[in-house]
């Protein structure tokens, strides 16, 4: 069956959830939809989708069920009042849930007999749909062989393996790591502006060292891998004296410690059990294994 | 004069000393060397380098003085013993030394004749010498403009102004921005590798992922400097959700949350001081002013 014959069922009209469905709308797809607010589903009927009453009503109406709402519970809550309808079919999960909260949905699912798939969505609205946009899947690999066509419409989709809990797993870990990237990018902000300089002078240098140091994090995952951590340059002892110095010249501006007080803890623990001479990359064994 | 005329002393041989003296001997300089450890000059005066006994003489021998030692205290120590060569000359300290210590540095040669220029590396030292290596200079207008031409020597050359903590500023504000996203990236591999990946399989997405991520940082620095926070998309009330979560799943995984729970207090501190309806640049205001 070609894919824009697949009719979809979109749980869910947040902000997330209009996008999804307008890209399905967008693609031909006929497109049913239900929101627990009335009223939020105006924008994508006006575009050719149907509003169902309920959630098993809208789940009823469709082979594929896709939910896009707040949380776990919220996920929970709509599944048990559609459990009738949604036996049979196959839901894909794009609320983001914890990798443990969306193993207990697979096994939901199980015992109401739906095929259950598990997504990240590592994209903002407004990127739905575009070649940017990137979607994570694990769960029933059937489910994502048979409406890939469907979820390819979204952005690059890719699945990652039967453990439904490993979508949301590198979901989050690419989330941590923008998140830390962020919170690190404002602290050098902070430090820079403390002495006059505009937010916005620091973007383009910021942006390109980051860019250049970014090259180093597959050296850095080999020595993860090796597991030895020795090196011939730039030790923990080395790496302790710098961000000693960055900490103090943080209080010294006056800015808050905190971003880079992580990094020293990190790096003080291996110092301390005497991993002075490896690599820096050998913090990564004091956050695996605390 | 033509660069390569300048004679240049350089203080300190270890890692860092031997690459900047190298580099000035294969472009042509008379390059006079001293470290305090008898010995570790053999490698540079093996390819040319006049070697001194001591710092005094070897300031002596050059109109410009490039130090790289080890941190504050070398600088001073060694700064002391020669100070009455040094009257008269230009220093660069080229030492990683925090904006305040740059500043108490050119005090010192202030009182002493010497006329001063601070520096920051942000190369490793096989990179001295090739474009991608780029130094970061403040404190004498004067002197950076005349002996740019040596100072391009060692990589792409940035004079930032008269303030001499400023290099050392931005340089530490550039590291902590590598060191806090290192350590984020380090996080998220030790996510994923408690569902079995290999940290080689993490690098391709979690780079790409950043890069991309990176894209945002403009629009970050505009909000910082427009200074309302307004948002349509992405409070900090759905950033806050995200963390949350986040930090559960890694909890979840068994693996260390410091890294995540830096970030979960940044935007906690601004839920609970009412902003959670602003954008997560908002955290930016807690860092500066803590
Ligand atoms: N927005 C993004 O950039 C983005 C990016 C990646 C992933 N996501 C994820 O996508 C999901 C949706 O995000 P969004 O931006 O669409 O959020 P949103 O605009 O806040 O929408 C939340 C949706 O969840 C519904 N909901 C909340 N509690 C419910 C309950 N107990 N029962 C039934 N429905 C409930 C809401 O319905 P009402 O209208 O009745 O409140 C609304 O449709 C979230 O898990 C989010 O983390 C979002
Ligand atoms: N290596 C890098 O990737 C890099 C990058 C950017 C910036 N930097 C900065 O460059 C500077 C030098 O780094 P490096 O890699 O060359 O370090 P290094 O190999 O450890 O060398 C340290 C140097 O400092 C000297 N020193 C230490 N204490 C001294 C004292 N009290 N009096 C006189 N000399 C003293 C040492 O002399 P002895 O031989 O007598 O011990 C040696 O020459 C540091 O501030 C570092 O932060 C380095």
């Amino acid at each position: 069956m070609s894919s824009h014959s697949t009719d979809v069922s979109v749980l869910g009209l947040g902000a997330m959830g209009r996008a999804l469905a307008g890209t399905l709308l967008d693609a031909g797809h006929t497109v049913t939809v239900w929101n627990r607010t009335p009223g939020r589903d105006a924008e994508v009927v006006a575009v050719g989708a149907v509003a169902a009453a309920g959630a098993g009503s809208a789940a009823a109406a469709s082979p594929l069920v896709v939910a896009c709402l707040l949380d776990h519970t919220s996920v929970t809550d709509t599944f048990t009042a559609a459990a009738d309808s949604l036996r049979g079919r196959t839901v894909v999960n794009l609320t983001s849930t914890t990798p443990e909260e969306s193993r207990d949905l697979a096994r939901w699912a199980e015992r109401h007999d739906v095929v259950f798939l598990d997504g990240g969505i590592m994209a903002t609205p407004e990127m739905i749909g575009r070649p940017e946009s990137r979607l994570l899947y694990s769960g029933a690999a059937g489910a994502f062989d048979e409406f890939r066509p469907v979820l390819e419409r979204f952005g690059t989709s890719e699945y990652l393996g039967e453990d439904p809990g490993l979508a949301a797993l590198w979901d989050f870990a690419l989330l941590a790591a923008m998140y830390g990237t962020f919170a690190a990018v404002f602290h050098g902000m902070a430090m820079v502006t403390t002495a006059g300089a505009s937010p916005d002078a620091f973007v383009p240098r910021v942006t390109e060292w980051l860019g250049a140091m970014l090259s180093s994090v597959p050296y850095h995952a080999g020595q993860v891998t090796e597991g030895h951590y020795r090196t011939e340059v730039q030790s923990l002892d080395f790496n302790k004296a710098a961000v000693d110095a960055i900490t103090r010249a943080s209080r010294d501006a006056g800015i808050d410690t905190a971003v880079v007080e992580v990094v020293r803890r990190l790096v003080d623990r291996e110092v301390a059990a005497g991993n002075g001479a490896l690599a820096f990359s050998r913090i990564y064994e004091s956050i695996r294994r605390p």
